[in-house]
């Protein structure tokens, strides 16, 4: 492998090529690090692991690790197995499971952010130093900016920052990805002016990460792919949920609650967003467009079925086939999609201008309208809160899609009380499982628990959950009747008996 | 009493004018009604007592009232007093009796909505037809625009979409409010442009609420004055906290994390924000800007004392004394002080640009982060949620104040886990109360759990605190150590005790 003038665009940059163990030296125990990618796509890979070998071998080692989300296994899983991770933020997800472990028994101390709050409070200087960034670059142009792989994530924000600078320049990204991006960065209040952004895919910055030659410590030559993984396939179930959602948003263009030329849309990741995705795919919606956070296969697929003219994100995870056909017609990706720095696709101001319609999936949904993103039975972190908090604030039409069961109906997502409320009552307008559609808008939280219960909660928890509702209302009343004694029972019975359903 | 010209600034307005009886007449059973103000400023009030006489004797009429916060007792008490509200959005406050019973035995339906989404939601007909708007004016100019009173709160939005409008112009309310609003009303995505404001008090709107003589129904004449309450005087454990906030805030800005210019403020209500208030006025900051919902006698005495140079706020609430004040030398107060739209002072859009500093008082917090503002032990609504979420969720510092215990201490404030979540673990970066500071950014859930105990906890409730985190670290473990059986203890304690110290 050798990295050559296309990639390494000035000479001196050859000057500062390292192996990755070498530069895996630079990480000194203590460090606060900053790495690129976002999702399994565009996060450096050899420096990590390299730095994960010293470890195993003896070196002393701990670092905070800064991203956009959950990175790729190389960061996740080599640097946690080893005992190389102490502190974590703003995302991560539960496939990496020593990353898992590692927080759930309290090693790794991970702070769950909401994602469009991370590159300002490291700006702000809440966060304290950041001491290195290590970047996944395409290229290094002649001034010495970093053109990023298919995820932005918070790299502008690690680079502004960072005391030291890796990049590790991978041959294994394409670089046609020159030019999808669109690197704005917000100075601090009070020096702030609005964000342009007033279709979903206007440009406002430049196509580069700003850095310079001299502030790029060293290089770091790679040729490792992104572990993109395989898309969750949509079940029956999926589609049943998706055939729900995909009604009710034709049943409100109809009422005029949504306008004709269709609003952006917000998808989440997982089966049911996938099968939304190919529901819009067969659905009278031409020329959609998308203000989301991160862009899959399907949106691709969306894309070359004309569907999608236009998708904004921070990132974008191709599979390899869909990679495949990026190189094959870059043009046609390139003109539709913009990717963004992790702060602007997230930005309360962008969502709610823009009046994105919002569709995200919680763990769990309480019959008042709280939810539950993260934590399994209140305790153990499964994916952190994301995109989801910036996107259910701020849209224009909230959707919370689920199924109403998990483990074969041992656990039931519809509960009197969530377990962990990452998204309160004043958020979610919308509830949509496989039996059906919740619209909470305008309702009190006594309306809201009988819909909720009745349109959307497995037929088999309808009568435990109107037991717990008419019983709490009997005895304690108020404007949201709980039972302190009970609120969390079908917790508790869970744990205590391996079902909420007694 | 009778308006002159100078009010009335059409010929054709004065044949308009009825009887507040005959006004009240319009307003039919099931109707949804918007009314003017802001807490008890610029709300209407004699056509709503007259609606209250009429359905006292006799008349069948349970109407929907949206209005900004909650209103004066000619709404709030008349009205529910007689079982004349059926339904209530988007804030009410506990201080208003007959509606809070009526809400907490589930016969008022309440919504509880964040302030800055309603005017939207009913902008984009999420939340049905606007039947009447009855709007407390200053004057009516030429071209039958209204010169609103000193709450703006929705009533540009209530103008807008209702079919119906009811001027009530009243002489009591000054005519030097003139020119102190700033109207200005979004459009729906996808026509939204920026809301151009890049400091605190720039002007982006006009002086009136766009009407027109034509649809003005009908015009009531009205003299009676706004029943602001007397300010809750500061107390000692209220000055303590204030302290402990500007220590606070004078330390991070030694440290640079705010600007040497100092950042816009937001200030809650109560006697810790007015003590806090009191606190600025003998600080060494100088040039102050607040960036809040509500701009209230403290406030004045800041411009006064020079301390403050911009307010901009939703309304203010002058007490006699201060509106005395006002009237001797308005000039100095217009320059001062500008009156959005609640949507606009509210907007994430514009607190997160201007970065401003949010402080407001929870009624309860969780030793991971979490606050209750809104309900008394899980179930009975004390007061709205307001803008606190607006603005905890996107101000630069966002900041808690409580004291540590009530109710002589049978009650903590700092709970193990919420009995209701307004606010999530993501979004409050600073607790503070009596007994000093528990600053949680960057921190995971079980670094912020010892801090805010032994930070903030009551000396009494450490002990039981940190027995319940031990114990829950022990048995359960996870990202955030919770036991299910006994997260609520602290409240099914206080309902079968009367105290939560077990």
């Amino acid at each position: 492998m050798v990295l050559t003038s296309e990639r390494l665009r000035h000479p001196r940059l050859f000057d500062k090529i390292v192996t990755a163990d070498k530069a895996a030296e630079l990480i000194q125990d203590g460090m606060t690090v900053g790495v690129s990618g976002f999702t399994p796509s565009g996060y450096p890979k050899a420096v990590t692991m390299a730095l994960a070998r010293a470890v195993k071998a003896g070196k002393k080692c701990r670092i905070a690790i800064w991203s956009g989300a959950s990175v790729g296994p190389e960061i996740e899983e080599e640097l946690a197995s080893v005992g190389a991770v102490s502190r974590r933020a703003p995302y991560y997800a539960a496939s990496n499971r020593h990353m898992r472990n590692g927080i759930n028994q309290g090693e790794i101390c991970y702070t769950d952010v909401h994602l469009s709050h991370l590159a300002q409070q490291i700006d702000y200087g809440f966060l304290g130093k950041l001491d290195m960034a290590i970047v996944e670059a395409v290229a290094i142009t002649p001034e010495g900016d970093l053109i990023l792989g298919p995820g932005v994530g918070n790299t502008p924000m690690f680079v502004k920052h960072a005391e030291k600078i890796i990049v590790e320049v991978n041959i294994a990204q394409p670089l046609e990805l020159e030019g999808m991006h669109d690197i704005y960065v917000l100075p601090k209040p009070q020096h702030r002016r609005e964000i342009p952004i007033y279709n979903a895919c206007d440009r406002i910055g430049g196509p580069y990460v700003k850095c310079g030659v001299d502030r790029i410590t060293c290089i770091v030559e790679s040729d490792i792919p992104d572990k993109v993984r395989d898309l969750v396939q949509p079940d029956e179930l999926s589609e049943k949920i998706a055939g729900n959602l995909i009604e009710f948003l034709e049943y409100e263009q109809k009422a005029g609650r949504i306008p004709a030329e269709m609003l952006p849309i917000q998808s989440g990741v997982g089966s049911i967003a996938n099968a939304v995705l190919a529901g819009l795919a067969k659905s009278k919606w031409e020329n959609l467009e998308m203000y989301s956070e991160i862009l899959q296969d399907s949106v691709f697929n969306l894309i070359e079925a004309g569907k999608v003219t236009c998708a904004s994100g921070c990132a974008f995870t191709p599979s390899p086939s869909v990679m495949k056909k990026f190189r094959s017609d870059p043009k046609l990706y390139r003109q539709s999609i913009v990717l963004r720095p992790l702060d602007i696709s997230n930005h309360p101001e962008v969502i709610r201008r823009l009046g994105v319609i919002a569709l995200n999936t919680p763990m769990e949904f309480d019959i008042y309208g709280h939810a539950n993103s993260t934590h399994v039975i209140g305790t153990h972190m499964m994916n952190g809160i994301g995109g989801s908090g910036d996107y259910m604030r701020n849209g224009y039409m909230t959707i919370f899609t689920t199924e109403s069961i998990a483990k074969g109906g041992a656990i039931s997502r519809i509960v009197p009380m969530v377990s962990h409320a990452d998204h309160t009552e004043h958020d979610a307008m919308v509830f949509i499982t496989e039996w059906g559609v919740a619209d909470v808008r305008g309702l009190c939280p006594r309306e809201r628990a009988r819909l909720i219960i009745n349109n959307c909660a497995h037929p088999d928890y309808r009568p435990l959950l109107l037991d717990y509702f008419a019983s709490a209302e009997r005895k304690y009343g108020g404007h949201t009747p709980h039972d302190m004694d009970r609120a969390l029972s079908f917790h508790s019975n869970f744990i205590h008996q391996g079902t909420m359903k007694i």
